[in-house]
């Protein structure tokens, strides 16, 4: 479906996301015919630009042809619009610092924006429970629920999205999907580098406000949710939301790691945590007895995100009575290799009846050639066709704040070496993540 | 465990069989030194050679050097064997037509072999239910059932040995290993050659007696089974007897390929069928409810034995709606590609929802390195050993008769095209194996 007739605003269009994100996705977007060239983009920010400095900006530009504009400051920029034609449909983004979400859609509002309009922000939603209630009542002030789309980038992986399929189009998994079959849920999500320059941003924040609260709940919401009624966003969400608030934090430890007081932008007396684990209880019917594990954090000995699904152990009557026998394992590997493996147990061939663990492969990649689509592609796209199904309404988003509302910058952090794995303080056999990303 | 000690005889040792699959895999276990030089092999039969004319027969015979002999007759056996040393086991292959089975017992009796005596015979064992009685009566009233192998190709397989690890160490399928998740169970074991030098024996027989009785009845009886008490062969079996008893044939549809009657050996009005397919039901708790198909036969399209399971669809509430998602399904690759395919459904990456059916595989040739062990030379080190759980009891063999009985030589058939696959007369979408084994 190729979208006609829109007029795609960018707030902070100066900014470092336009260029590095936005302006890439709408260009292929352009070039793809899915945005079609009734369509106009109108930059928008503080700084002066005529249309030719602005469309000088981006490598892109030349895609866009004479459809990319410039306007400064909010105020008069629906007359701007108007003069460039007639736009049934208008979607902005808010590509600005969190603290000037409010005041945008105030002065949108103001401008004439009104129910024709959309507008695409991305994360922090809030600082907790509180700023994120107050921040959503805010935009809800200005524009209805149905006009917000809040990103979550994660949502956007093909990876992520398969959750769901492999869940309910999967009669062989479904029956087995609860507290009776799977012994544990963990969730291992790491970066290898450090703050980098968003040294300032991070250390107001900490991996549990920019990791956790949002794509690592939203990841455990789409493993354990109830199936939805349909595949519609406000079913989705409301299953999502359920199942968020049935959960629990039980513990939860902090690690910074060393050189990070030492990093631009961060105070030298800095507390905040860069990596974090955690131990949740789902306190529902199909969950409680599955304990689920999250680990998170940056500046760790590799960069990759998995979800695992570990099964309770087979009876060890038959096999391996030594005790050796691996439980089935399913692993969802988010990135950077998509796929999904499962672990069997299965005879070595030769004499007797040892046994072995395999390993049963799903590569997207192989398995459907080209590289899965970009994720922040994929989200500007259903923001400007109006498919909200890949963003978290106010409600998640305040309801994981409450979640993790009682952990934040609770206590000390111990340290560690850069480029190395915190020792787990959990009594748990974590899963052997590493073996499962080189196999796709 | 290296065999020391053991008289191995080869009855019948002139014949086909001894030259084609004896002596090459004695020759492997003398080499890989699972037999000891301590022993020796014995052959026999009613030609007469010396020693060295019997060594000239085979090209392993080097292998043996000094260890392999030969004794005209039964007649005097034991004392030949006596005058070699001191051996403390003996293992009499019976590599001879089934019509000798019973004088070839009685003759070793009489000569002095005993309860330190084993012997080791391939099918067929009867004709029917009635014959195969007899023929175990005979064979019991010489030796007891401990001491008797019944071959059974099938159960050397490493791919037939891994159904019962993929069951029973795995608890990922475990619980779903019943009539309310599986939908049918499906085994195809197609060949393209014809009948070849085997036309005498085979329009005696029919593919049902050659195929069914025992290969894929066995290979039913180990995917069906219940969970053994212990791994020993008498546990199994009691198991596979159980389930076997359970066993029912509804219908059974027999075929003959064009060209047959004319093949050699063959009689011009041939009524043997070359092909059949199979409907059975399983009458016990765990299985009434999941109809079982089997077909097989020869001089069809390809050459491939596979068993398929497959899964109730799941509810087409959210994904293809229109009823198009396929039923995940389990492909146990039993020969020429030996390995366990999984039939899952994925997100094709992209835009909307859609879904596909994408493969989990497992190679044991890519996952092992080596190739499997062949077949043969497992059984024959088992039979020396003593291990007797690859081989088929008495009761397993007539029970399996019991059950093929009513079907035997019954009603008309109709013809196919060689190099084709007969058109089922079942109502039912048989699994699309074929694109299976291509995995590996």
């Amino acid at each position: 479906m190729a979208l006609c007739n829109c007029a795609i605003v960018i707030l902070g269009a100066s900014g470092d996301l336009t260029g590095r994100k936005l302006m890439p996705a709408l260009s292929t977007l352009f070039k793809q015919g899915q945005i079609d060239r009734s369509s106009i983009i109108v930059g928008s920010g503080r700084t002066f630009f005529t249309d030719e400095e602005f469309r000088n900006r981006f490598e892109e530009a030349a895609d866009f042809g004479e459809r990319l504009f410039y306007h400064q400051y909010i105020s008069g920029l629906w007359e701007f619009i108007a003069s460039k034609g007639n736009f049934t449909k208008k979607v902005v983004f808010l590509s600005q610092p969190p603290s000037a979400y409010e005041s945008s859609a105030r002065e949108l509002v103001e401008d004439g924006f009104g129910s024709e309009t959309s507008i695409v922000l991305e994360k922090p939603f809030g600082y907790d429970y509180s700023s994120a209630v107050k921040l959503n009542n805010a935009l809800l002030a200005c524009f209805n629920e149905k006009q917000i789309y809040r990103i979550d980038h994660y949502l956007g992986k093909e990876a992520v999205q398969n959750i769901l399929v492999f869940r309910f189009a999967n009669s062989l998994f479904y029956p087995q999907w609860n507290s009776r079959y799977i012994e544990s849920i963990q969730i291992n999500a790491l970066e290898s580098e450090g703050v980098a320059a968003r040294g300032k941003y991070f250390d107001g924040a900490g991996i549990i406000r920019d990791m956790v609260q949002n794509h690592l709940l939203q990841l455990l919401c789409l493993l354990t949710m109830e199936a939805p009624v349909t595949l519609d966003a406000e079913d989705i969400r409301e299953q999502k939301i359920s199942v968020l608030r049935s959960m629990e934090i039980l513990s939860c430890n902090r690690f910074q790691y060393e050189g990070y007081k030492s990093e631009k932008g961060v105070s030298a007396q800095s507390g905040t945590e860069t990596f974090a684990e955690l131990a949740l209880r789902i306190n529902n019917f199909r969950w409680l007895g599955t304990p689920v594990y999250i680990r998170t954090g940056k500046a760790t000995y590799r960069k990759g995100t998995e979800i695992g699904v570990r099964f309770r152990h087979v009876p060890e009557v038959l096999y391996n009575k030594q005790g050796s026998l691996k439980p089935n394992t399913i692993i969802f590997n988010i990135q950077p290799n998509e796929g999904i493996t499962l672990d069997l147990s299965t005879k070595i061939p030769g004499g007797d009846n040892s046994v072995a663990a395999a390993h049963m492969n799903l590569c997207y990649r192989k398995t459907f050639g080209a590289p899965s689509p970009e994720a922040y592609q994929k989200l500007i796209y259903d923001a400007l066709t109006g498919d909200r199904t890949l963003f978290v309404s106010a409600l998640e988003t305040e309801t994981a704040w409450r979640l993790v509302d009682d952990i934040l910058d609770k206590g000390s952090v111990e340290t560690y070496q850069r480029g190395s794995l915190p020792q787990s303080k959990f009594d748990l056999k974590w899963i052997d993540f590493d073996s499962y990303g080189a196999l796709c």
